[in-house]
């Protein structure tokens, strides 16, 4: 645990520029609305250790970068987030010596998110060549009109005499990824622009081997300044303006700019584009900085009306909730339905902007309670939609039916290590559960009869293909998998993974005959069809040990030495981080929830002697390294009144970031996992269930705090949900009156007025 | 099955130039000297498809390339066989015109590997801007000279006009490698010179972030011939030498160029290898080019006068045993103690000349029959001088012991695919076991005793460390290893694997208190590790089947569709070209002997019945989709009297290149394997095996041959074996007089007079 930001209810704040810790600032300080996003990097450049990062949703690159032996079925490329065109570059100078944090004097450090109105300010004092200048620069992407960038400048001559202050701000085209091998960059410039006040740059990703469309991003910026304008050297790659002035004692200035980003994305030609970004910008640049300032405080404001988690008596907590709320919301807020949501959304290059099962696994339910409707139908739509590619997957591996991809930015599978990509096909089993969770929270069943039921019958034709009949046992079997526990590849008869493929087969089947006679007929399940998944329903192995009643996570776990997870030395820990792939491997250890996942997403299908025992058994070879594991523990916890266990499980998800658990944050934030601790109060404290079609709750109140309240949407209605040592007290804000269950008696809501 | 060159007894000749697998023709054309060698690409540019392939014994390069997800424990780096510096390079123009044969006319093409001199000839007759021009073209790379690499032209002008010829003789640093990513280039070039009709280059391998050392390499060209010297056009990365004639009607002139190669490895200082390269110019220079090509000749002779095998009655079969023989001893002849066997040689990029397991299993057997001891000893020595290295990697993966790696330039693991890397261990077992063979067959036991024992001891303790303890089996057990058989990954107790780990404690037990005192002390091995050594011997889990008399793979491995591989639609071989990886993980299908290269090892101590289960077992299920994989079940069929499936088995290792059996030869050949048709000859048909410290033979002839005959060294004695209709004649040529057992009796023999 490593907490280097001050604890707030609504800041992400610090006075201290960290510089041992620069990185892991800005995985903290990142800012994002859906269509980009960016690390809380400087502007100026800083001669110390940074990753600059800077993203567009839906840009990426096919890379050919092949290593180790190629294996038959492994896609063509892998997709990798790229970094943007640099367009937030600008430097300052001082008595004509430029600025940079990680040499100068400073003093008076400010870095501060403020995350009630989406806005990122720095502040420093900075002596030098004589001078002292108090600098404050607000920054953030505004979530009104996603295509604008905005940054502002307030500095102040402190010193008694004059001060030449001159700012360059820039367009760069030259940029690479850290993780480049050969330092190979990803744009080309096809057009640039300098004017005296303002500039733009048109860049296109280089050209790739595979059909993949080329991406074309335009930026254009514009400043607002009393600044005086020269012209600034330009290279091949970028574009400047320059700006001076001269600071009597005392005298302060504003400058702004703004950097107005359109893509290909959005327009069907590059006339349209250059189009488009002039309209855009002439638009933007009409507005002003306060009126961008208040549009994005009040768009924030109605979000977090929707959606805000209250915790009194744990200011700690308080702030990881509402910072998991605003980092997810700034990657993700179901805008555009081409886009999802990434691992690290705009915080990171790893595992960057990809879509990974963890947006239906732990994103759904989230955006089900959190946002309109609408939002989680285009997080299923996304998959629909790339149903044709998914296909196209399981071809790969010559199969039938449809394999959707462990990473993905076009539906097609982007990743190429065999013990992910071949075997970690439990992925399917959660877009068809996905399917089942929307039908059952919205009580909308239009998306699985125009839609999900060709989703659902395209997965089960996959399992239907992928099991084999074992002879030796007189089941079927499904073999060489990965399960959810990452620390097992390669495994038999994977309990969850067998478990979600009897049950995708079990709910097609049940939903078939209720779908239309013409939908019936495109699908054309045979009748051999249906009885040879009735076949796999009743005999498919789903691996047990009947002494100790629990169910096992695959063939031969038993076999393992099965120390539980707190005889590992803490010095070892985390051992992805110690111990070799070999040892993880052959060790019991669970790095996320495996038998409990299946068990979580059919919480209320097992019996609580089922549930404890094999919580029991599990959780203590469970490691958690995984950032999707605590919630996952702390529902099961609280359903089983484990109620410490559940509040240790919560605290490890709330301030995964903020406290950098897992050691790792340094690349990135875990925006997936940040669903976590929005669950594990909402599902595990508060005991949200949907049952017999019925909202039911059985909320308890975890001892540190005094009370919490979070709100839920729930078909057309928004609720508050309070609970303290008084009790529960659950009001309806908005909607229809709503019959729930309280503590497992009927509670009739309504509107007051 | 393809076969593009004509059946002879010693040439590999073609007279087609096949454009569509020109790449196949290069493979089987390449040349070697250990020293360096090359693919049988053309000197001139070639506009069609063509791999230029040059290399350099102990060359390398340590790629940082990542891709995929980190694992922990991998090496840093992966060793790359780098494209040498390219001094082949040679062009010729016709009236002003460049030939390429890819888009020239041309007739009476021939190109003809002459195996018993060691010599590639090409020839062609080429119709271009109204000239007619006869071509033949000599290369070889010197047995005598190591350093030295001739090219020979002979050019006759047919037509009745004068024909202007040009030659441009180039070294060529602007090399990459084609399974580049971002067509990155490994050579840098230090200084270079260009003379009147000579040239020099030298070149060093680009900086690594690693502490692997740079290589120096340094060529210099030379010129014997009529032509008229002029300066040719150079660039920044080479030199090139120009020569012009005139020819009148029917004129023809001679060309030759010599290259000397030195690098670093042989010596200190840049000003040493400078001077070194100007001497060794200077007296190679001297020789002619008619001493040059006797040298070769004798020098090859001399070889074959030790390793001949003749078969009579099949010419095809003597052919492709003769081009095993050729290939390997371009490959290694022993010369050089820090180079090995790479798998491909110097004839492609594909695991290029790294050394693997394959040297101790197929490799010393073959070398310790056929060279002089000190070769065999040689290959026992680099590994010993490796021990440092084997103790990094185990510790890598926080074992202790040493454990030697799969892939490797320097003894550090250089490949980083964990299913590889950490799990296929079983490699340790191979290098004890060869100190063990090498002892065996010499009955020299002073290697044992003062290396050996070193390197048995390491192994032994990251075997102790490797096992585990199951409660549950109450076994000790080996999790998570690969076997030989690469089509099953992270697999528990590997048969094989687990009889190699027993089998080396065991023997290292055996020989600990043969060694000196003063070893004793300095290995260390204390009362208590032994009583665990012994506990593990004991306790060892090597998994069965009862009911069907066979050992098990592995664990689990009947759970499977067991289906023969008779079974796979021939259009779905080989499996690994038409099967995803998923395909073949979870299908009973295995790529190479694994249960049966430990019954191989150990031929002489399970009984028949024991080998007759289980290679009636295994062998229907073996795709044979190795080229290490048919010689192994060659040798236990004729110890099996199956005498039709140990020439079936035979058939596919003796030609494997020359008839690209496993359709991948346009890669490289595959050397190390090439071992496997003289062992299916010898310890196969012949059935030679050493028991109770003595040869011992039980030969059988194959059907359709009416003779064949091979030479034997042992322990000083070259015998010469010749098996026909009538029998078996062994003969000793040379050294003292030796009992040996003959179809199970006692044969003394003597030096004929």
């Amino acid at each position: 645990m490593q907490r280097i930001f001050e604890v707030d209810p609504w800041k992400i704040v610090t006075h201290k520029l960290d510089k041992q810790n620069k990185r892991l600032q800005e995985s903290m300080t990142s800012i994002g609305n859906e269509y980009m996003g960016m690390r809380g990097m400087f502007e100026e450049d800083y001669s110390g250790d940074t990753l600059h990062g800077l993203y567009l949703g839906g840009i990426w690159y096919p890379d050919k970068t092949v290593v180790g032996w190629w294996k038959n079925g492994y896609p063509k490329y892998f997709g990798k987030v790229i970094n943007a065109v640099n367009f937030d570059k600008t430097n300052l100078w001082i008595n004509n010596e430029k600025v940079d944090l990680a040499t100068d004097q400073i003093s008076d450090f400010e870095l501060s998110l403020d995350m009630k109105r989406g806005i990122l300010t720095r502040r420093f004092t900075v002596e030098k060549k004589g001078a002292k200048v108090a600098v404050t620069i607000e920054r953030l992407v505004s979530i009104v009109d996603k295509q604008l960038f905005d940054l502002h400048y307030h500095i102040q001559n402190l010193s008694d005499q004059t001060v030449d202050i001159r700012l360059v701000s820039s367009i760069d085209a030259d940029v690479a990824n850290e993780d480049s091998n050969y330092d190979e960059k990803f744009w080309e410039v096809l057009a640039k622009q300098t004017n005296r006040d303002s500039a733009e740059l048109f860049a296109k990703t280089k050209p790739n081997q595979f059909d993949v469309p080329r991406f074309t991003v335009g930026v254009g910026i514009t400043h607002h300044t009393t600044m005086e304008a020269g012209m600034a050297p330009e290279t091949d790659q970028s574009v400047s303006n320059a700006f001076v002035q001269t600071l009597a004692a005392q005298q302060s200035l504003n400058f702004e700019k703004r950097a107005v980003v359109v893509t290909s994305r959005d327009y069907d030609s590059f006339d349209d584009l250059r189009n488009g970004l002039h309209q855009l910008t002439r638009k933007l640049d009409a507005k002003s900085h306060d009126q961008i300032i208040q549009e994005q405080a009040d768009a924030w404001q109605a979000r977090w009306d929707k959606s805000d988690v209250v915790i009194d008596g744990d200011v700690a907590a308080q702030q990881g909730i509402r910072f998991n709320l605003f980092q997810l919301f700034s990657t993700f807020y179901g805008d555009d339905k081409r886009l999802n949501i990434g691992p690290k959304g705009f915080t990171g290059e790893k595992y960057g902007g990809a879509t990974y099962w963890d947006t239906e696994a732990f994103g759904l339910p989230f955006y089900l309670s959190l946002a309109d409707q609408k939002v989680a139908r285009n997080l299923l739509e996304y998959r629909y939609n790339q149903l044709p590619e998914a296909f196209h997957n399981a071809h790969q591996q010559g199969l039938k039916g449809a394999l959707y991809p462990m990473v993905t930015f076009n539906g097609i599978e982007n990743h190429n290590e065999w013990e992910i990509t071949f075997e970690e096909i439990h992925r399917n089993g959660t877009i068809a559960y996905a399917i089942y969770n929307y039908t059952r929270y919205t009580g909308d069943d239009s998306y699985l009869k125009e839609k999900g039921i060709d989703v659902l019958t395209a997965i089960s034709r996959f399992w239907a293909d992928r099991v084999e009949w074992s002879e030796h046992r007189q089941h079927y079997v499904i073999h060489g998998v990965t399960g959810p526990n990452e620390y097992e590849n390669n495994i038999n008869d994977n309990w969850y993974t067998n478990l979600l493929a009897r049950w995708t087969l079990k709910y097609t089947l049940e939903n078939l005959p209720k779908v239309s006679p013409e939908k019936q007929h495109d699908l054309d399940v045979t009748e051999d069809e249906k009885k040879q998944w009735q076949d796999i329903i009743d005999k498919l192995l789903l691996p047990e040990d009947k002494e100790r009643g629990i169910f096992l996570q695959q063939d031969g776990f038993l076999d393992k030495n099965l120390q539980p997870a707190s005889s590992i030395p803490a010095d070892q820990r985390p051992i992805n981080q110690h111990w070799s792939w070999d040892h993880i491997l052959r060790s019991p250890y669970i790095k996320q929830a495996d038998v409990l996942q299946g068990i979580w997403y059919f919480i209320t299908e097992f019996t609580p002697e089922q549930k404890k025992r094999n919580f029991d058994f599990y959780e203590p070879l469970t490691v958690h390294e995984s950032s999707l594991s605590p919630s996952v523990h702390a529902i099961l916890a609280a359903d089983l009144h484990y109620e410490d266990k559940a509040v240790e499980m919560y605290e490890r998800t709330a301030r995964l970031d903020l406290d950098n658990y897992n050691n790792d944050t340094v690349d990135g934030l875990h925006i997936t996992s940040m669903t976590g601790s929005w669950l594990a109060i909402v599902q595990g404290f508060a005991g949200m269930r949907i049952e017999n079609d019925q909202l039911t709750f059985k909320p308890f109140l975890p001892k540190k705090w005094t009370r919490y309240q979070f709100h839920i949407n729930f078909r057309g209605r928004l609720l508050v949900v309070t609970v303290d040592q008084n009790g529960t007290q659950i009001k309806l804000l908005k909607g229809a009156p709503l019959t729930i269950q309280l503590n497992d008696k009927p509670v009739t809501l309504e509107k007051q007025s």
